[in-house]
């Protein structure tokens, strides 16, 4: 991708997510009563969930998986989509209208600035915040996002042989919307995680009760990272997507940050507090390539509506 | 001030405040070892400080009161700066050229993508969050910061006879990085409080604990905000001034955002937890005029170097 | 009640309470799905719940107002208890077989030293910690717990014209199993409140949002106890009892404790954060006259079998 | 040690942890700086600290390695004590007099009820909570503490061939106050660790945070204990004795405990969230047979002075 383009002004946040899985049934029960999510919606093979802080009408959209694409005059909560793919496959979209969630009586909360009450439901995630993409090779697609969508990259890592191993980027002063980290089988298209919100450490922590409760397999944390400083839960949904709850971390205001590089003697440290991550987190990912994982929302020049 | 006024693009985030003290000392004290600031610098009758988290080197400058103005070539920390005052008086700044903190060996981070190393002394405050202005009259300098600087409007509070009591404005996705708040005694010129954010609710039940072995006075809370809904405590420093531990609240992402508008009866309800401030909450500020502030950094066409 | 009498050795712990509601319905819902318990019981017009830290089947006897007494064979979770009443009439009992509660399939903990599962349901209150009985004269009262069952006194209250106001009383190294507070009604038998623990501050924040949302009335709190120092959120479940979520504060371990005694001025200064009660919580009690409002177990001589 | 003798009436708890270290000015910056205790007293080659909870003077005597015995006649903070050794060579002592602490002005609490002011330094520990101290066989030590010292069997390891792997007592509702667990090297005397207690989960996240920056190692968590269910984290102080800052867990009421035993199959699972404690957790012990490991404080019968 050239870096002359010029890129498109100017995307807002990450909208939505969607994720294949081969067990729907136990996947929904864990974004419900694990997570704490609502459901908002159904179309075909997918049910569309929200969490409570999400001012979109629905952030997730959880497909049995096998269902072919086609839905670019728009989908739930959205209107018109302009898809594509990334260069390592990952499909996109970009849309423009949007539905604001209005929460019927019995989700209505007590103060009014919220979208949704706070039902306390599982580990009652708060809002969408990341979702971190598998590639083949790291560079392509940061450079992608970067020229094409107006991303800014915020932390990287550089091996010793020069390669790019993982790109942090984002349109908001979050350290990140989507990251790209390298795919160690070489496989295209796939999914590493997506990021819930929660408010406080303490409510990862309660999170990590609830799955040990409920039997849901825990790969790593909580603990603390040493990208991003967050504080962080990896677990497995039942349909073998990676999830984390993510708390923390900073929010990046100066103007003209300059990207943290991390090499790879500082990455051989483990996470902020010593942590190693396991095996899996480096070789372990779900396909997403024939779906659409992304949805970026754009923002008009004359002013949204 | 007119509304057809382009807003000068784009004005990035509160840069850094100046607050007056007739107790220098007593308030240096309070900044360094109970909110647990650090030190940056002195030039004349001022002392520059930090949060551990705040990427510039200063984000309040702490002057003994009487100081005259005249700084308009620049001040530590940031290069020359064009100063103004909002309709009700208050003097403010703009500037291109900020210093990013380096940090002295001692206060050198293990985590590289951290400004400085948390101390964990005092409250441990982490960043500069937002200041909060009494005016005479709150619409001129709400318009004034809508149409001139760019701020976005996010949450108000209208009385039954029509006038308007609050403005919450920003410039980032935060919920507010200024308000504007009726000044009960139709003074002009003054301060409400400022606000520095911790990450977590617990950081501010700790801070509570500080303050009350401190001897500090405690206004009100910990407790939870209606507007914003974060999580507050209010004290004061001992020059007089209001100062808010804040966490919490929400992250605005919608390009289209409506302003959540509260009337008179809905505030009458109190904090989010049914706590009433008490009446200093609503006639105590702190005067202003002559100095600067707040600080806003701009942002250029090409870039910033 | 004479100082010489060999107390009754060695009453255990506060074993249950019984509350007594004119809307059982509602306080069930309140019980069960705002404060998380769990109902392990009915009879006659009685409902019997736990916390999910409680180690014996049951703390909580929800009863239908208007029942009579006459269960001295014993009741649900525990063998033949003798009962009496203490100086103001409130009505207790002491008992020897306690069953402990085994969890149903479906309640059993990821963890073997848990009594029952984590649900995280409501606010997941953990387990019973103290009762606060009103009282028309608290000092025959506090000497009656000292004398005959061996209560030790923490904290008191002495009023400026010699009146005993309050006095907090443990069997444990828990700082109170039961407190006498004085009844400013002048009024016999009634309950101030009874209280939950939660293992941390943040999980009494989480309950404020939680009855912020269910439209439960809060009194006072989330704040910080002077006595006690603990940490505190004061509400009324629907059959107008006043409930407590209570985290921190201290054990005591000393053996040679010397009660910690407040005078009038100390009292005077509010709680610790300088939160002042409203009037309410110093004029309203719930009455509790005709039925057992809380049991003590006893342990034998020869050791518990 | 036969089990029909009759246990010592009535040890009350844990009095104090003698430690020994090869950089006595290392560990003493740790224990005062990142840990947050306060010194009392000095005597010979003796540092001795408090957290800021302990009711008595010290808790703590940080000791150059190298020194002697011989102080039966009383130490700083108490009178004469009987010293002996464990089955395994771990010097122990139980005395009657203890002085209750004394803050001067300026460790002088707001509240009265506490025994020091909370500084805030450091992680803040709160008091002393336990100790685990190695041993060649854990079932003679586990039986010397129940037969002589009237210590309580809470939880307990039994291994598939039969060994006691460790045994966790007390004589409080603490899960523990002395834990034995099988030293893997057979070496006898030597010390696992000393555990101070924090109030809440967030406070040791918090330590875990000032241990990165002060360059502290930290060897394990913070994470979730199986056994106890505690929240934990382990690091080494300068000298090279481990330390644990411990929070949650539970509080046995029962007065008929059953201990709960875990076998091979359900220790081999890691701790409560699936962590897996580090190789040197298993081998590494530092330590403590010629100096006193622990003091047990002795309650007349006739009731203390």
């Amino acid at each position: 991708m050239p870096d002359h383009t010029e890129p498109l002004h100017e995307v807002a946040h990450l909208g939505h997510i969607e994720l294949l899985t081969p067990r729907p049934e136990e996947s929904l029960h864990f974004f419900h009563e694990v997570l704490g999510m609502e459901e908002v919606g159904r179309q075909g093979e997918s049910v569309y969930l929200r969490a409570w802080g999400d001012y979109e009408r629905s952030t997730l959209k959880l497909t049995a998986s096998g269902l072919g694409r086609g839905w670019t005059t728009g989908d739930l909560g959205h209107g018109p989509a302009y898809q594509f793919t990334d260069p390592d496959g990952h499909l996109m979209e970009i849309y423009y209208e949007a539905e604001r969630y209005q929460a019927p009586p019995e989700l209505r909360p007590a103060l009014k600035n919220q979208p949704q009450r706070y039902t306390g439901r599982g580990a009652a995630v708060r809002r969408l915040d990341h979702i971190n993409l598998l590639a083949d090779e790291v560079t392509p697609n940061r450079r992608f996002m970067e020229s094409l969508l107006g991303f800014r990259l915020r932390e990287q890592v550089i091996l010793d042989d020069g390669v790019e191993a993982g790109a942090w980027l984002s349109v908001t002063p979050l350290t990140h919307d989507i990251a790209y980290t390298l795919d160690a089988t070489r496989t295209r298209g796939r999914l590493h995680h997506l990021a819930y919100w929660l408010d406080n450490r303490e409510d990862i922590l309660r999170g990590a009760d609830l799955f040990l409760e409920h039997g849901i397999a825990i790969e790593s944390g909580p603990s603390k990272h040493a990208l991003t400083h967050a504080f962080f839960l990896y677990a497995f949904e039942p349909g073998g997507n990676r999830i984390e709850l993510f708390s923390g971390g900073y929010l990046i205001f100066a103007p003209d940050w300059e990207p943290v590089v991390w090499n790879q003697a500082e990455r051989a440290r483990g996470q902020a507090w010593g942590l190693r991550l396991p095996p899996s987190f480096h070789t372990y990912g779900t396909p997403v390539v024939e779906v659409p994982a992304a949805s970026l929302r754009h923002v008009p020049v004359v002013g949204p509506s």
